[in-house]
């Protein structure tokens, strides 16, 4: 957007308590759709209601990002970069990547806008065969493949898929069910009962 | 339904193609609900199109079900009872229960019908907070309470949950998310990688 088209849209924008087209617009905007995505799932959010919680027109909304499928896959940008979580798991003494693996999901689900982003994207992962697809050949692309090269054992691609069945699951019983004891159960309870089923999926025997 | 006011539905059924509101009726739409919120999900799904696929008049499904909640828990009846489940894992040689976790579950699963209406409540859950608050309540009842009774060993509920988190981040990877070569492993396959997991969970040391 230009100078020229910015001065009246902040016009407006005073007049009517909406902001303008600019850069502070798109963090304002993929903001509040993490948190629509996250709070409705990614069928009942809207572009309206993130408009609405953005406080920008709907308009402009779809001017800037086309459709609701596109403006989530810009608000999805992950929260983590696979390509960095691989080597935090992987190097360091070998025995502790379990270890080291649970202490660090932990640490990013403990902060909430982490989290947010991360429940917005399973609850439409599961909602939507589409979005299924796409984040399975994300995940399998940026994660799967990476781990399993560094893995130096029958079946790889396998053991880095039952590490992430137990993550989405973890996640899932913590966050989503919120059973309790789990809901609320400390890293200290939870590293050594969880740090031996990634061990043995990332580098244990089989069986 | 009195057998008076069947016969003129029947007829009215062989005229517009739709079942009248029998006993056949009953399962043909609990069929179609299953059907639809697996396929659709919970808040997708809808009252209108599940009496299409069951052949029956929306208003008679309202008649009977009243909302899509009611209708959903109607639908749900777990296809498997969490009272059989628990002493088939935890009768029978303590050192195999992880594995005949494993097996009951993938034979479960290798069941059309069952998997459907397990990814139904599966999405459902997901998708609505209040959906998953009324199943992680009759889950800690019915599974985790009764499972964690069993085991003679420290933080009982929370390694039921453990197990319970494996087993739904195994349905997430191999049959939402369906990444290959988790969608497609075969029971041999699986086995030996999960049932430790299983096992050590159940009665297995901490750390």
């Amino acid at each position: 957007m230009s100078e020229k088209e910015e001065a009246p849209r902040a016009a407006a924008a005073r007049r009517t308590g909406r902001r303008p087209g600019g850069a502070d617009t798109r963090g304002a905007v993929l903001e509040a759709a993490r948190a629509e995505f996250g709070a409705r799932g990614y069928d009942k959010a809207s572009m309206r209601g993130i408009a609405r919680v953005a406080g920008v027109d709907a308009a402009l909304l779809h001017h800037y990002f086309g459709t609701k499928e596109r403006l989530f896959l810009a608000a999805l940008d992950f929260p983590i970069e696979p390509a960095a979580v691989v080597p935090l798991i992987t190097s360091g003494d070998p025995e502790q990547m379990g270890e080291r693996l649970v202490r660090f999901l932990l640490t990013i689900w403990g902060q909430p806008e982490i989290l947010d982003r991360l429940l917005a994207v399973l609850r439409t992962a599961v909602g939507s065969e589409e979005i299924a697809a796409l984040l399975r050949d994300f995940m399998v692309r940026e994660l799967v493949t990476r781990l399993a090269a560094e893995l130096d054992l029958e079946h790889p691609e396998l053991r880095a898929e039952l590490v992430l069945s137990q993550i989405l699951g973890l996640a899932v019983a913590r966050y989503v069910i919120r059973a309790e004891p789990i809901a609320s159960a400390t890293e200290e309870e939870l590293v050594p009962l969880l740090a031996p089923t990634f061990q043995r999926y990332l580098a244990g025997p089989v069986g």
